[in-house]
């Protein structure tokens, strides 16, 4: 367990202090001060809890000497889907869960109140103390308290409490998103559970809204007061800059009050404005004094303004900003939806430092740590209802809906990152329902755009995708996929300006490409000849990878090539649209989906800039050459280590680069140096065509910065000019371990290697495989699907939906990687595919036995 | 699709008739005639049917074109647990699975009724026809009948109806039996499921008790008359003996009613009585005919009295007869509870020849099959309600399951062999509910035991082990577990003494031994010296592995040496015991249970005389040579390849046989004959202590009939006089697959081989692993737990909870087994075993690569 009490003394919380705290949800910012009190009352229960994936009949078998399997011990963050969701073979479990565990209750106050809070549970969750039900909640990503003082043990008896917490993904017409969402609905405590002691009276709740006209700041408070105790509250305000300068207070005494109050009014003088290049954060720290005790609440908020204009443009603090976007799944390699707090933190840094300015949370409320760094970094937000693709359910769906669209403005109200509350994402999309009622569904959107601007006046609504209701959101997308699920990428600007006077405030959301990490191509086009222009909106049907009219998703090489190229022109088109608010790509990283079983990695929207376990595709460094401000220079195709064609024939040497100039050099000699030209695709004209030496060569990009220096990037790949006969053996061999995502990553912008809990206490064996003909060349356009399986010791480190950790996945220019955990002498690897030979390895040379 | 018409067309339906008809429901036996139809009424629907192992949302989602998952076409039966009850590494599923299939509807009667009949679902059931729930059936083990005419889409619309239903196993405190139950409570339409057509008036419901002290046959019948039809109708009943001659027949003409009511007393003359020697079988053939058709019903009954003396003996026609008894679950390796009618019938056979001529089905209501054969193959049963575990639960609970026992005494009224009506099983199991109501539990089994007697006077009640109410059943069993949970084997006949008169009526239900098959002991008390004698009960947790006092269960060896010694030592007992009513020995074959996931065989019970596939342990031989009254001679240690030994030493060699006497021979010289002498234990008298050649040694059994003629049985094995060090090294080899059922049998009883699904259409490998010293010598008390593994190509044939079924196994005298289906050139199998150097194998030779 661990305390916040250092966290919440740091007047300024910096993005390192933050590193150091474990979240930062808005119930945590807060403390009783019990007389003499000195233990902890912010507990974060991360340990000695047990877990069991299966039903049970009552919750006293929770607690049964006789369970009906072995409870497994975990840690928090957990999600029960951590290694199923991308299974190639079978769906992800979707059903019931137990977490158990003993609570010590040692509250300080006399008189004072026990609460549980849950960062979010998935999808549904059960509170138990022993067989008492406390609290059924609905939704799997808002915060939640349970109070459950009055369920608890006497203190007499001296016994801990007994725990249990039931969470359920099962299919549910009445709760948001729908089953048929295109991401796993996953289930468990995949975010972190504390056990909170307060007073008797406490805060409950704290918005702090800045009126802009005069930057007057409001303090507005409820209280948690159980047991309506009457009599006066003592307050005290105090308002800090990010200087920790004290720039304004309050102290008063007030009567108790009921809901929530405006408390006090405290003008910001000289105000400092938030914006994504100068993030500046005050906060705001309230004393809350009763009979019962103290309680303190301590929040950040932001003083901005900005303005959407009709069909036009967006600007914020009185300048055109162009919204830079990408897009967030709560979704990791190896944990799923329970990344740990170091991941968020890497994962929200390598967003930044592409150089995006605005994210759409997709498609649910988000932790309270994202909007944390979010606030810090400088990143504009659209945060979502997770009113995905469902339609319109019954009553008790709605009401969950707007139960949870309120939930989300109530907890995350005080984020200065937040300007936009989407209302959902897809409401055309049929089958959950026997129908999809129009009417029935403007009616719900109009009923959640009001509950929305009579919670927040400041902040804008929005909605992606459902045509027949574009004009009652403030904001809206319609579906353009261009040059992926329809038509071609050339017609991208064409069908943002025909979108344009159809829609009251046009933000683009939802575009790009997939891309199988380390695919490569000569030629990219090779197979789109029979694509129509024309319709560029995703229709039906047509994200399946069968069926319909011919389009890239369907017919292209999902090669990273392609992507990159896609990506390179929409940015250009969206940095010459002086009209334009805004794009958002998606999507940052790769993510699972229970459909797409029959993608190159299975169950994964491969969609994203970087893998799953955050290694970078070669896409991350093109926005990084349109959005980062920092210099950066990035040779295309770091992961590609034979280039191929007819001996001498000339080749595309793409380089990425936001400096002005770079001088590309082969094996020693200059080609030359090319200006970089907005406008000139692709790669704003840093493209060189070259002969490579047959065999060995090296690439070396030399950018010039405007102070002298210089930044180099290097690339060193073989080149064949042999052709290749049709796939006969695949061969395997022990490698390198596979690059991760700091080795991938240049020098300047480290990011921390993260730990996977399947891998860190063994040994670790990678395993490269490569497809060749019978005379033994490499096949380097091979897609073939292989699966690799494993006899003896050691554990396949697969399911991680990544291109090196699946036991199923497509070749990448006739290779595939897998790496195992554990393997000892007799461990040995076999990789199949149809039509070929089997192949198999022994892991660990039969010499070392022991 | 089959019909049923020529089934029932039989006048005398023997076995060989049965064994054509794929179910024997009463319900199938009707038949409708409407005017020159000729389309069948009966339609078995095994065919055509997905299946989706997840839940839905919603009814109508099972018809999405979108799909959360591909659904699998399968045949029923289907159990939804087949490969996962016995895996080692987790339980089994416990959840939802969806069936659906589409329904060509063509009623041949104008204003007929269209009914699905199944046979049982586990363990819940909803029935769709498109988006409408026809009915809501809980309970996995009885039959139900669905009529879905008002369901149906117009008949104009001229298309299918789309049926769907939806299997439940999930844990329920509701429904029988107890979620703690030692066995699986599995899920799917495990048994069949037929489309039948019937008239606007059809029979419902026939029962045919018989008065023994005329010999007078009583018919009654109850109609299914939806739409309240009245008017009359013509009533025709015809009687036949075995040999298809009318005994006794009825017409009239009767208006219609409500209920079940008598229609007609027929006297049967020459009474031909039924017993386990003579079952004798008469049918009653009754045909009902109003406006709006014909209904014919077809059912078979017997004649025979008995008499229960209290404290006593039991007696069938006036003869005392000893119960020789076992037990039976629905369940089978590769297919669970989805056994097939060849299947039930094979294991049936093996039963009976082994000279059972009684049966407790445990746990529940078993398929109308078995009951089909137990009448004519002369077994008396015991079928029981399912209570079992569960104490007392709510109201719904005991309304469940006075439902439940209803429905079972009416759908198998009629079977002769039906003698006790079992009313539950260890209802003092504490753990499902916070406490064990001991009064709750007395009232509800009083109240279950009147049901009982109402409902069928001329039956027995009987419960097996909760003490505290061992007075309110007719016929009732303690736990006595001799020699293996408490005590000593040789205190059997003390506990059987000192529970006789503390019971009205003693049958000792469930006594046995677990065995892990193919490992045998030299000495099989190596390890019991710590048993105390005196408690012979079952008590507490005394099932497990581990922890409680030292007792056989924990302490022994599991062979099959010493369980066919307490076997021995039992059926010794029971034969001398002039007061004993019978007995019943836990259980024919192995099942799976989600408890045991320690034994030798991970979560499956072993107590079987046959393996999980019916493969024949030694100990089925021990039965034989007490029960059966086929002359028979069997050596111990048929899959007992190697005995071992100082040089010369003296060993035992035991024989089982029914005969006189028998004469046996070591490498063609006798060592002399022996005299069958009952009581004298082991093998009554028939053993002989002798010295093996070192090396290949071949013993012969030479039994004398009465007529002459001699019967022989032949082993071969190995001698080994050498002692083996510590285990230090795994070896496997590609042998001959694994014997089967067949193999084993002796010839004059051959059992049909068996298809099972995953094998059927691949090549085969079975792999024998074997352990040695360093010195390479076999290690023959080795029991190591090893594993499987493969790579490439092929699967193991695991989960089949049999000793060559398992990926994770104990060795049995060192050695184990694995088959793999569809090895290639490049499948590689590795076994480890802790502590052990990991071993692999090629399963196809290099030199076969295609």
């Amino acid at each position: 367990m661990q305390t916040r009490r250092q966290f919440l003394r740091n007047g300024a919380c910096t993005l390192a202090a933050i590193a150091s705290a474990p979240g930062s949800s808005p119930l945590l910012a807060q403390s009783s001060a019990a007389s003499g009190g000195s233990s902890s009352d912010v507990q974060t229960l991360r340990t000695d809890w047990q877990f069991l994936r299966m039903p049970l009949a009552a919750p006293w078998q929770v607690w049964s000497d006789q369970p009906l399997a072995p409870w497994q011990p975990v840690t928090l963050p957990h999600c029960f889907n951590a290694h199923d969701a991308c299974d190639p073979d079978q769906p992800a479990y979707r059903g019931k869960g137990w977490y158990r565990r003993t609570l010590p209750i040692r509250n300080p106050s006399p008189g004072g109140r026990t609460l549980l809070h849950f960062e979010a549970a998935g999808q549904s969750a059960d509170v138990f103390i022993d067989d008492t039900l406390v609290a059924h909640h609905i939704g799997g990503y808002d915060e939640f308290t349970v109070d459950i003082t009055d369920a608890l043990p006497s203190p007499d008896a001296e016994k801990p409490a007994r725990l249990s917490v039931l969470c359920d993904n099962s299919p549910d017409l009445e709760r948001m998103p729908s089953d048929l969402s295109d991401f796993t609905l996953y289930g468990g405590l995949y975010r972190d559970v504390h056990l909170i002691y307060v007073p008797a009276v406490s805060i409950e709740t704290m918005h702090l809204p800045v009126r802009i006209e005069d930057a007057t700041l409001s303090v507005s408070l409820s209280l948690r007061n159980p047991s309506q105790l009457g009599g006066s509250v003592y307050c005290s305000v105090s308002v800090t800059d990010a200087d920790d300068q004290v720039v304004g207070s309050f102290q008063g005494i007030l009567p108790v009050w009921q809901g929530m109050q405006e408390i006090a009014t405290i003008p910001i003088p000289h105000p400092r404005l938030w914006s994504p290049r100068s993030p500046h954060l005050y906060r705001c720290t309230v004393t809350v004094r009763t009979d019962s005790g103290e309680s303190l609440r301590s929040e950040r908020f932001g003083i901005r303004s900005f303005r959407f204009e009709p069909h036009g443009a967006f600007f914020l603090n009185g300048e055109r900003l162009l919204l830079r976007g990408t897009h967030r799944h709560q979704d990791h390699a190896d944990c799923a939806a329970a990344m740990t707090a170091d991941q968020m933190r890497a994962e929200l840094q390598m967003l930044h430092q592409m150089g995006a300015n605005f994210i759409r949370l997709a498609h649910y409320q988000q932790p309270a740590l994202v909007l944390d760094l979010c606030d810090e970094l400088g990143i504009i937000v659209w945060e979502e209802l997770p009113w995905c693709r469902a339609g319109v359910g019954d009553a008790t769906f709605q009401s969950n809906g707007r139960q949870k669209l309120s939930t989300m403005i109530d907890q995350h109200f005080n984020h200065a990152s937040i300007f936009f509350w989407g209302l959902g994402n897809e409401d055309d999309w049929p089958g959950e329902y026997p129908s999809v009622d129009h009417a029935a569904i403007r009616a719900y959107m109009s009923d959640l755009n009001a509950l929305a601007h009579s919670l927040d006046p400041n902040r804008l609504t929005s909605f992606r995708r459902s045509d027949f209701a574009r004009d009652i959101p403030d904001v809206y997308s319609p579906s353009i996929w261009a040059g992926w699920y329809g038509g071609r990428y050339q017609e991208y600007q064409a069908s943002l300006e025909a979108a344009r006077p159809t829609v009251p405030r046009l933000l683009h959301i939802e575009w790009g490409a997939d891309s199988h990490a380390r695919r490569h191509a000569e030629d990219p086009y090779a197979h789109l000849a029979g694509v129509a222009l024309g319709d560029t909106a995703e229709r039906g049907l047509a994200y399946q990878s069968h069926g319909g009219p011919a389009r890239v998703s369907r017919d292209g090489d999902w090669s990273e090539t392609y992507a990159c190229d896609l990506f390179d022109w929409h940015l250009m088109v969206q940095e010459q649209l002086p009209w334009l608010a805004g794009a958002a790509q998606w999507i940052f990283k790769d993510f699972t989906t229970p459909l797409r079983v029959e993608n190159p990695i299975p169950r994964v929207n491969q969609k994203g800039v970087v893998e799953r376990d955050l290694t970078p595709k070669e896409s991350y460094y093109v926005f990084q050459s349109y959005w980062s401000e920092h210099p950066m220079v990035r040779i295309y195709g770091h992961t590609w280590p034979v280039r191929w064609g007819r001996a001498s024939q000339q080749r595309l040497v793409r380089v990425y680069s936001n400096c002005a100039s770079v001088e590309l050099f082969l094996n020693g000699q200059s080609l030359g140096s090319r200006s970089r030209s907005p406008g000139d695709f692709p790669c704003s004209g840093l493209r060189w065509m070259t002969a490579f030496a047959d065999g060995k060569n090296e690439l070396v990009a030399v950018a010039h910065l405007p102070d002298g220096k210089t930044l180099r990037d290097t690339v060193q790949f073989q080149y064949q000019a042999t052709a290749w006969a049709a796939p006969a053996e695949l061969r395997l061999r022990i490698a390198e371990p596979q690059p991760t995502q700091s080795a991938l990553q240049p020098n300047l912008y480290p990011v921390p290697q993260l730990a996977t809990a399947r891998r860190a206490p063994q040994p670790l064996v990678t395993v490269e495989a490569t497809l060749h003909d019978a005379r033994g060349t490499l096949c380097l356009d091979a897609r073939n699907r292989v699966r690799f399986s494993l006899a003896g010791p050691g554990l396949l480190l697969d399911n991680q939906g990544t291109v090196g950790g699946s036991r199923e996945v497509e070749l990448a220019n006739g290779r595939a990687w897998i790496t195992i955990a554990g393997a000892a002498p007799g461990s040995v690897l076999a990789i199949t595919a149809n039509g070929l030979p089997t192949t198999t390895l022994p892991l660990v040379p039969a010499a070392q036995r022991s």
